[in-house]
């Protein structure tokens, strides 16, 4: 950053434009991409609806093009202007990057590869882009913090899920076997925690009535174990709130006669800021 | 106001009877106008119901005509009535009931006018006029002011659960394909959002092991990303309930012997009131 | 109560018996009734599975009249012992009590009758009688009483659920219309409330993609309503816990020199047993 | 314990190893274990998917003697190192472990043995050695023992569930009869669980219109039901957490002069120490 050269002057500027936000421009910049990020997720769910992929296929591959080309120069420019090229080459969103903007390069090259489906996916990998969104939304982070925060517990939950699933997904599978459709461990543990989180497609469902009952427990079950985890983000909530403002818990309205200070200690007996005696 | 002509003075009455509820007659008006409404909604449900809309549709063409007429009525009340008729006629309220209530008249005019669809959806319209009954239940208001202070909070997690269908909704349309029903990303999208809200309609189900292991984890991902709203909304209402009675937390029985004054700070030592000293 | 003549002296004792708990032998008749409900409520279920219902067909008579007389005698005994007999017989119990013992009566007179299905649904309200064994647990009251204590905001909870059931409901019937199965706006406002609630079924379900977008958004909304309840009754539930044990909030460890009395309040310069001056 | 022969040291050694885990030995033992009882799981749940299943059975058969030859020895020295081994052998896991281990030997006696549905079924009782899995997880325990503290509330609640479910199954069961598949009673009983519970399948929904808006009670009855165990073991963590950190609440800052001891009492004159006066 000390030799300021006319070519690091304009890396620095565009390191300011892409990685930061607090300038004009960069602001600009941010806005852009994040415009493009969303347009690209609409184009991609799109053009998997059955009727309308292939009736505009051509305006999708214009809108594409445009798409890439816009990705492929902002990845170009965030390579150049960061001091460590490789610290972003090798990150998540480096990999996402190069392997969504790549392949329709490809294709220009190999004839028939946008027929391959493996091809195809790839491109869908700039879905992954829309995490990039979260980091201009700063609850978000508060969010993601108090989940971490509740990880272990949130783990152990989890545990508690996954046993009571494969012993229950076990006695499932032999209650009711083959023909109510659980016809496999795996298959009966699916089953098991779809009811456990009381999602309940109903794809398969219990047929005898031992299976029922043996379903019946297992749903008031899954209403025990489901209860923690909110019980738990509640209360670590709770927490976090009363944290927020310490002081709407007690109010000592005790004033100084002397110096008219507030906020003193209960029960203090001397001013905190003078020292003249305390009375209510 | 001030001209008290007699035309000036029956605007002025009917304005108090139509658009305020603290008079007998305001009350009255409101208590026919809130049944006429739930009356208009149960009769274009029950129109709806293949059976008994053939059978009885004499009758559900009277009853429409006498409740259109009596809005009709209200309408042209609500016009004169009010001082500025522009800023009820192009409200939302005023917009409804206008639309809601002119296509039976147009079909005096036109022929096969209530036939098509589109126009009888329009009467269809009044079903909003039922939110007009919320303002007379005081605790709406309450429920919807602490909606609305967790807003920003709520928000967040709408995203994250957006966030999440929009890629997991593109795993599984990888994965799954449209064989099992996934048959584009927006529709694996609705199946992810219907999977995290733990709805779980079963219209769509994974089939592959590879897909029914991704459910698993979008289920018990959705539990986490769920528990939030509800320990959101705990912790407000915690928080409101507190606000309510503050004093519930502590309570100090100390009386004052010269005045017998109460509620003494912790720790006091002479009496708030009139100074003498205080044992307790 | 007061002329002591024999027959109310007897009527005395068996009202005791039957109406209190409190003796021995009326626990014991608490017992022996509990059972018996549980028993014809087991029998009731037992009988209506079709393949046990018919093969044990003289078996079930049997128990069912033994249980019917015992039912009898019980319901003769409390008309005798209560000296307003009016009250019982008019009572929800009292009812019941007579019109699920009365059906099996009247088919020793009336031939044909046991075929009859709405003579048999009569003596399935036997089940209404299990709601007595609620008296004998306890915490049952408790919980009664806080779902009762936020009867109100559960009212506008619910109130809110109708309101957008119904919109949403009259929405989705035009959107999808009866070719998805919404073949009437109460069936339509019957599947909303099935989705906010997150039972989804899946025996309806949208088809075409804006009105699986819709049901995207009853669904989330349906997150937001929902969080409430489950708010509301943690918040009052945590109320009454913390009402429970008002002292583990604050422990004042302070001990008076002279006489060793605690729990002195905070602040405290005067032991309030002896009055002897505290030392902390 | 006290005679320390060659033979009695050897024991002691192998309780160490075996029953506890605090030594090097007893760890490597317990993770070994771990990984073993994992690895078997997998083994039955893999072995039951139709493929898989024929196409590795010999691969299937070498893996579970091997796991079987393993289970046998900790069998036989759990058995010695034990003082009094009835202890264990007639113990829930003690059980487990001889029933899962004991029918691969027996296959090699009796021919046609492996076929038998009801011989297979007892290897997969090996399942719940999962559970022993969960003595490792400290969290595990505090879980567990929230819940057993809200157990007697969880136990109302279940209550509640079950007598509005016979009732409401009862009604059921009449109005919609045995063409929408509520053919019994306990088939209504077991939907209306599932109803309440909000999992709803939809192997059976309701097809009448009076069946529908039952259905509709009982689903918002059960919202109702199902938000008090969340709000009881919500409100039960919240207290455990505000024990934990009984001293997030009100931080003392006062420190005495003479002694520079902390943590006084509010409102304190005198240092708990030292009897120094205290100023703030």
């Amino acid at each position: 950053m000390s030799n300021n050269t006319t070519s690091s002057l304009w890396r620095q500027k565009v390191h300011e434009i892409i990685y930061e936000a607090d300038t004009p421009a960069g602001k600009i910049f941010d806005v852009v991409l994040l415009i493009l990020i969303l347009m690209s997720v609409i184009l991609v769910a799109l053009e998997s609806v059955p009727g309308i992929g292939e009736e505009y296929a051509n305006q999708f591959i214009i809108a594409e093009w445009i798409i890439t080309i816009f990705f492929t120069i902002e990845y170009i420019l965030r390579i150049i202007s960061i001091n460590k090229p490789s610290k972003y080459i090798f990150s998540f969103y480096g990999v996402i990057d190069l392997l969504s903007t790549l392949p329709l390069y490809l294709t220009l090259f190999i004839t028939g590869l946008n027929a391959l489906i493996a091809v195809r996916a790839l491109r869908l990998l700039r879905v992954f882009r829309i995490l990039k969104v979260t980091r201009y939304i700063g609850e978000a982070d508060k969010l993601s913090k108090s989940i971490r925060a509740s990880g272990p517990k949130i783990a152990v939950f989890l545990f508690a899920v996954l046993v009571v699933s494969i012993i229950m997904g076990t006695l499932m599978y032999l209650v009711e076997g083959a023909d109510s459709g659980f016809d496999s461990i795996p298959k009966s543990i699916y089953w098991c925690i779809v009811t456990l989180t009381t999602v309940g497609f109903g794809d398969i469902a219990p047929v005898t009535p031992l299976g029922q009952f043996i379903a019946t427990v297992i749903m008031i079950m899954g209403y025990g174990i489901i209860a923690v985890p909110t019980g738990i983000v509640s209360a670590e909530y709770s927490k976090e709130v009363k944290k927020d403002n310490p002081n709407y818990r007690h109010v000592n309205t005790q004033v100084c006669q002397n110096c008219l200070a507030k906020k003193h200690q209960d029960g203090a007996q001397f001013c905190h800021k003078c020292g003249y005696e305390l009375h209510d």
